[in-house]
């Protein structure tokens, strides 16, 4: 109860005590007292008369104005900290560069500092809850990385745990495709749809799957872990060991590699040219080559979404979700590579399972993975285990 | 609330007020009142005092004992209804051979009589409910069959609504591959686990999907729809109309088709008499050959559980479930095909997704889909709308 009233006024806000009973289908008498506890507990408070819809005034009742979320994204080669009210506006956000090689240490002492920084801005002393999200699969239930392949020395490192001692608040962990699933749930394209999957094509791949409105984890907690799955029996070498998964083939590391054979066999000269300037070629010269319409790099991102679709077409017919969000990195090539996904996806899945399918780009920024970090916290904050009853 | 505590009792059996309070988690009083009124609407009744836990004695509660729900499951070639008690124990069964291509009337028709003499015999003038199910694509909210392959007549035929008014009782209709996920949810391998896929592979091929103990049928309730995930791009045409599905190499009918080809290519004698005999051969054709260790027959199933498993290894990846459970006709041919099928899933897949998952064949024979419809409609009986509030 407790949990579904906070919620409601975090996504819809303020509402009278009238329609709070009407959407969560509880008497006005239950949502009276129950509004009267989560005042003296500090999370919600009342806010004046409700416009009157006839008989008595009902109250409006809104989340108590001094609710302050963390949220924490960290990159392979950046991280995003912020500050959020209890409905999850973005008060203020940080942005630094950070080499997540460095270790857990390095790094999350300057996300830290970073929150710290904000924190002391915006005047907040106690957080009541940080969400922070890294780069490779996590042990929801434990708080900590489990051997992830980007991330020396993260294995096992207590992320959550030690998060929470320095600012002394309730931290979840989880990696960064959940949260940017979570992300866009709040505030993006998804935002009115209950069934849809979130694939970040970065230099990895992976995919958050949501479900009736919830995260969905899988019974290991590695549910999306579609980067791995197998396309082609032959197809190149995998960071993973293995050969011929998705990300191999389409992920933003793979669309560096082959950018760069692409520039070293001749066939494109402004690649080349790139290629001799910097020393190295990423995915983002590739969107880059693709906007001066390289004819080699267009073929490259078509490659790379066809085989994206392959998969999504898999997952499509298995699921019948109702949306799909494609973001991540490699979104910087933006639409060349969703028509591609597109086409192969809905030429490949079955038709009614794509009737009515939008695919669409993700347009969260940075801020989509802090809200989500902070929604990620705020689910928990707002349902103690005490009031789990209902 | 009301629907809760009496899938409890369905599920767990008798219990008593008291463990009732527990496993809901609400008070006594709650329970009490909550008894007193199913009670008075036929659906519960108090059955003696329980065992003594010190202190007073709480009181034993178990549902009525004249509830009685139908279960209809209607196949390619043949039927099979039930009915069962409340805590959908089967009471009788009858299985009739019946060809669905007689449309939805003459099948309906035998279906009907059958029920009906089940409940003569055993005195039931009532039901409280029936689950039908049918094997093809149906609009689960309408309650008609949607351009079913296999069952000429029946596309948009009111299944649900026809019965309806013949039994005089709520009726829900679904395909067959749904109903039997949860009759192996209820009575099968998967009974203690809430995340799970059922996997038929008869004529042709589909996929239930379990999560968090709920069937999940897609924004279009069209998931699980794995039959026309496409395999291979230069595969055999598919009763779909594409080319490559999985059905088109795997599924029952496929197999009928390769082992006929194998003997009339004279590389298997004994699928070659057999054709010569029946003048058509099946897959449980196949099965027999296997038993007699005909090389070509293990090869076939070998080819066809490895493009299963080169699907499953997809869907383990993505959505990390707790079991996969195989059954349907082709499991005829049982352990050689079981065997494929994990070597190429375990192979395939994440080691972490798969380090427990259990890939077992179902236990379940006629029975099973039975219980799964009147499970079906026990879950709406149980939950009816005025309670939806809990």
């Amino acid at each position: 109860m407790q949990a579904r009233l906070l919620a409601r006024l975090r996504d819809d806000g303020p509402l009278s005590k009238a329609q709070l009973a009407d959407r969560l289908q509880v008497s006005r008498t239950t949502v009276a007292a129950e509004v009267g506890r989560l005042v003296e507990l500090g999370l919600a408070q009342e806010a004046g008369p409700a416009a009157s819809r006839g008989g008595r005034r009902s109250t409006m009742v809104d989340l108590a104005g001094d609710i302050r979320f963390v949220g924490i994204v960290i990159g392979a080669t950046g991280l995003s900290v912020g500050v959020t009210d209890g409905r999850l506006a973005v008060l203020a956000t940080r942005h630094l560069a950070c080499d997540i090689r460095q270790g857990p240490e390095v790094v999350l002492g300057a996300a830290l500092a970073a929150v710290r920084e904000v924190l002391d801005e915006l005047g907040v002393d106690h957080p009541m809850g940080a969400g922070i999200a890294v780069p490779g699969p996590v042990d929801f239930h434990r708080g900590v990385p489990v051997a992830p392949p980007i991330m020396p020395g993260w294995d096992g490192y207590p992320v959550r745990d030690a998060v929470s001692r320095t600012l002394g608040c309730p931290v979840l962990l989880d990696n960064d495709v959940n949260v940017l699933a979570i992300g866009e749930q709040h505030a993006g394209v998804a935002r009115s749809v209950r069934d849809f999957l979130f694939v970040k094509i970065g230099t990895g791949i992976g995919c958050g799957i949501v479900i009736d409105g919830e995260l969905y984890r899988g019974v290991d907690g590695c549910a999306g872990d579609i980067g791995h799955i197998r396309v082609d029996d032959f197809g190149p070498a995998c960071a993973c060991g293995n050969t011929g998964c998705l990300e191999a083939f389409s992920g933003g590391a793979a669309l560096a590699r082959d950018a760069t054979a692409v520039a070293r066999g001749g066939r494109s000269p402004f690649l080349a040219d790139l290629l001799e300037e910097n020393g190295a070629l990423t995915a983002a010269d590739v969107g880059l080559a693709v906007q001066r319409g390289d004819a080699q790099a267009v073929q490259l991102i078509r490659e790379s979404g066809r085989r994206v679709g392959q998969v999504l077409a898999t997952l499509v017919s298995f699921l019948n979700p109702g949306m799909i969000v494609i973001g991540g990195g490699v979104t910087g090539v933006g639409h060349a590579l969703l028509a591609e996904i597109r086409g192969v996806t809905y030429g490949r899945s079955l038709p009614l399972a794509t009737g009515s399918l939008p695919i669409v780009l993700s347009e969260l920024g940075d801020e989509g993975g802090v809200v989500g970090a902070a929604r990620l916290i705020s689910g928990s904050v707002y349902a103690p285990l005490a009031s789990r009853r209902d």
